[in-house]
């Protein structure tokens, strides 16, 4: 997992691995028409609260998700205006997860940003995610029919369940993988999974090539998040923004976990269960060389590469094109990142 | 403001007070058809769910907003399968705010019941909010159109908006009436403007009939929220179900006491302050001799009266009808009830 950040923080335009460079040249100019209206949409008529509303868009980063609308978009259609509104849109769902994530973490910075939690108060950031919640709705409905609004209801309620779902199994640490994956189905994959589908569907795409998109786009947001769960251990802090173990001393369960649990004699089950029941500090030390003595790390690695290469298969149902190209580079870079 | 409760809990069929009833007999059916949509709409395909959804839905208890959705449908027009799904969908964004408002406030109980970060703890309350504006969102899509979607996106954007505002002035002792009413009209009255807006607007109504309405719904919110004020002080905390003097408890400026401050001498004003600044808990009892040697009390009262009286003025633009005549019960009831 090799992988150097060369994209400029405020346009995305390259994400760069050992494997894949993800040049955003193509979709450039659309999504600078995000940010502007990303900007515009997150303009109070209180000035006061301006300065609040937009300093969480600046927490998101990648915005990965509004160039997955615009890629998918290319790759099985026509984009229009209403990509720009869906992007937008997709964003600010997502930010508003983001916040609300950094309250339940009790979170003090995220990429090197100080949360909203840390630069205001827990009150404000409820708040302001459940504004980017209503606003992005409301955005959503000026589109000319209630397709995108159902979709992404849908979406944003599936979210919720996937991380009410996870802070529910924080003490279960028998969670199996199927759980697992189901929780991050829902958690992170599913705001992929819209992203692509929406932009497919609203650029006229043919049933077929939506639904081959969509199911890119769960695929693509699984691996991300095993991803996330491999960086958790064993990611470098300073480029991912993240101290090493959060997972850990917030007692989620992460693929790694799982498989260490999965794999272990029943005397170091228990000497594991232990750990994680006792003192959240000490756990990333304690467990550090279990994790090395087993195949936990490569195990990782390998399901990861399995979701990349489901989300680069979805993709043979479409036509070549450079948006295609970019959008199998996207899958490549998910699995092989450093942030 | 001489009220007793005589409504069931679980359909709220009636509210009386000294000098309005409002039997809800004549949408007594469509509001059951209101519980039992809620009640599906809250059923989760994980089971462990289920519970703490609907946990939620116990909290709200008037549905006073479905019930105006209904009374508006049949003043305006005629009533349609749209309106149980609208009334369920405000019911919904409602139950949300208040689960929120509850992490805010760090609220144990509402109306004699635990609250959801009581009963479970506030990641809880933070996500069950989510899923409830999500899955009204969602809902809210089914319908034919974009309308229902658009206003009720922009009411709750609106409902944040004063959230915010409140929270962000909670040190401002010298909130002014205007802004205080401007606050209010976001956070409380938006919601039953848009309930009115919806009902008529979706029962085919003319536009001057919905815009009627519509303002109907403010100036009852308003009204409601002031009587909310006023019982925060002067109320029975046996029938309110809430502890007398929450508001100063957390430092929110209510209309009784920014009357008071308006009205008292430069060196009261400072002895006021002081109070306000001082520990929390005496603040009920240090204030209580001030308010009462003020007209803070008969103001609150007649500013009440005043949007109730607005609220009924708005309804001569609709023609006589049962419907009709209960939403001048309900501004009546608004500020004569007692919880």
């Amino acid at each position: 997992m090799d992988t150097v950040m060369k994209s400029e923080k405020s346009t995305s335009t390259l994400f760069r691995s050992a494997q894949a460079v993800v040049s955003l040249d193509l979709i450039q100019q659309p999504l600078q028409l995000v940010e502007s209206r990303l900007r515009r949409e997150l303009r109070s008529r209180f000035e006061m609260l301006t300065p609040i509303l937009q300093h969480g868009t600046m927490l998101g980063g990648k915005r990965m998700r509004p160039a997955l609308v615009l890629l998918a978009a290319n790759a099985a259609g026509e984009p229009t205006d209403d990509h720009i509104t869906i992007a937008t849109v997709m964003e600010m769902v997502h930010t508003a997860t983001l916040v609300h994530d950094d309250v339940l973490d009790a979170a003090a910075t995220r990429r090197h940003v100080p949360t909203v939690n840390a630069k205001w108060d827990s009150q404000t950031s409820i708040l302001v995610g459940d504004y980017l919640f209503a606003q992005s709705f409301y955005l959503a409905a000026t589109l000319k029919d209630t397709l995108a609004c159902q979709w992404i209801g849908e979406a944003a309620r599936r979210v919720c369940e996937g991380e009410l779902r996870q802070v529910h199994s924080r003490d279960e640490l028998d969670l199996n993988e199927e759980n697992y994956l189901s929780i991050v189905q829902g958690k992170t994959a599913e705001l992929c999974r819209v992203a692509c589908r929406l932009g497919a569907a609203y650029a006229g795409a043919p049933s077929e090539h939506v639904t081959a998109l969509a199911e890119y786009g769960d695929a693509l947001g699984i691996a991300f998040q095993i991803a996330d769960d491999y960086l958790d251990l064993w990611g470098d802090s300073e480029r991912t923004g993240k101290t090493l173990g959060t997972d850990l001393l917030q007692a989620k369960m992460t693929l790694p976990m799982i498989r260490l649990l999965e794999t272990s004699s029943p005397q170091q089950h228990q000497q594991i269960i232990q750990i994680l029941r006792g003192p959240a500090e000490s756990r990333l030390s304690q467990l550090q060389p279990l994790l090395q003595a087993s195949d936990a790390r490569s195990y990782t690695k390998d399901r990861a590469q399995a979701f990349a290469d489901q989300a680069l298969q979805s993709l043979t149902a479409l036509p070549d094109s450079p948006a295609k190209q970019l959008l199998s580079d996207f899958a490549r870079f998910a699995i092989e990142r450093r942030f």
